[in-house]
């Protein structure tokens, strides 16, 4: 959370502390950061793609010619890396953190790339976690980004109280899964993100079928989709829906996620992503 | 985590301070707690099944006839009274909290029978939800116990932190699911319970196939089954599958989960799990 007893003197627009709330004008661009537009990716329910739509989102916006940054800010379960198949460990140097990049230019920050193997464990408590995410954002050379996403871990805990007080979240795409004891965990999302002021833009309802290959029987192996019952209860404008589709799984695995083309399906999202972003700029 | 510095002159058999460092001889049961053991049941990764397989697990227990509780402490996320059907809030006395009963008289604490409504966010960090946790374990009239399931939220921060240090954990039971991507979460935590010198006793890989209804094909829709792999990789003893199946789901959503038979696929973890049990009596 942003420290709002610095003893600034009132010099707003060369501070770099996000979500300041003395702050009285928008911090500079710097060289080192001048990131747009920010978009969070919740779900309060582990499990049910958020990884999968951050990375889907991010790779959509990049074949559309934007300059696309993800801020991955599950720390204890980070799946970006490996979705990507980016591999290794990222540099530093006086200048800060240089993020990796995919292949086709997406540029990413996240903790798997800052440990020597995959699997090993981060045992740190909220407060460390905290100032980890901090470090992704402020000492990240990000430079220009038309749209960074930011990949939230399940929970309502640290991490999301962190990012949606500390970072200018410009809007919230949440994702869900048909069952109706995941739209519950969802709902906690949505209406703490509500009660923060910050605006959902819109669900993916995310493993909503399977079709079966064989003899072509769709099946709602987790229950029948309730992506517009759920988008009504909770006022989202956009829906999307994605099926249970093997072949996810199989290119998260093989690193390939950028080359998947969803053929449309998270138009409406993307739309109102860039609706969102217009609006800003003819505010400005 | 156990408050280590308390001046209690050396008064151990009295005390409830769980996991501290200077105890020189065991808390004696009180009327209130007397829980023979407890397993935790972890992922790392959210929405592979955490909660489904410690609902199976304690369901298969009380229907040997043992005595069963679940602690669910995924505090932000908590599924269990849902899988239950359990609704309506829970009572607290002078001698503390009662817990929830389900159908089958397993004993429930979730932060969700505290909420007047489900979808409700609680925004906590962790110093905060570390003492709603110690609140559950320790000021809970549990009574007479023979197995306490702790459903565990994903990630191996502040919630699993503080259940592998202040709770009495005898083993761990650990949930996957085929994706390469989840073995190497699950690998996290895994890892992270060893350094903790916690025993891993069982490894639930859930969503393994799906068998079509109509043709009968098994589709491997998260990938080819990996348990075995996994289980050799992190030496844990047993290994049990269950497949991905719509009645699952279902039976979650309509609060029906412990009238579901597993058909004995849980047993080689149900075993492990006595066998721990046994070994501690044998050693007392």
């Amino acid at each position: 959370m942003a420290d709002e007893s610095l003893d600034c003197g009132g010099a707003c627009s060369g501070c770099n502390v996000e979500g300041c709330g003395s702050r009285t004008e928008a911090p500079k661009p710097t060289a080192r950061k001048n990131v747009k537009n920010v978009i969070g990716v919740v779900s309060g329910k582990g499990g049910v793609g958020k990884s999968l739509v951050t990375s889907l989102l991010a790779s959509e916006m990049a074949r559309k010619g934007f300059k696309v940054a993800i801020l991955d800010a599950d720390v204890t379960g980070p799946s970006i890396p490996k979705t990507f198949g980016i591999h290794g460990q990222i540099s530093a140097d006086a200048d800060g953190i240089n993020p990796a990049q995919t292949e086709s230019g997406i540029k990413v920050m996240s903790i798997n790339l800052m440990l020597p193997q995959a699997d090993l464990p981060v045992a740190w408590r909220g407060p460390v976690i905290t100032g980890i995410l901090n470090q992704f954002w402020n000492e990240t050379n990000w430079e220009d980004v038309d749209y960074m996403f930011v990949d939230m871990p399940p929970g309502t805990s640290d991490v999301f109280l962190t990012v949606m007080h500390a970072f200018p979240i410009d809007g919230i795409v949440t994702v869900s899964a048909p069952q109706e004891l995941v739209a519950m965990i969802v709902g906690k999302a949505v209406n703490l993100a509500h009660d923060m002021d910050k605006q959902v833009i819109g669900l993916v309802e995310n493993m909503a079928y399977f079709k079966c290959d064989e003899c072509g029987k769709d099946h709602y192996i987790f229950g029948e989709p309730q992506g517009k019952i759920v988008a009504k209860r909770y006022q989202i404008p956009a829906l999307a829906t994605l099926p249970l589709d093997p072949t996810f799984a199989r290119m998260c695995d093989e690193g390939q996620i950028e080359n998947y083309d969803v053929e449309g399906a998270l138009n409406p999202i993307i739309e109102q992503i860039e609706a969102v972003a217009a609006r800003k700029v003819a505010a400005e």
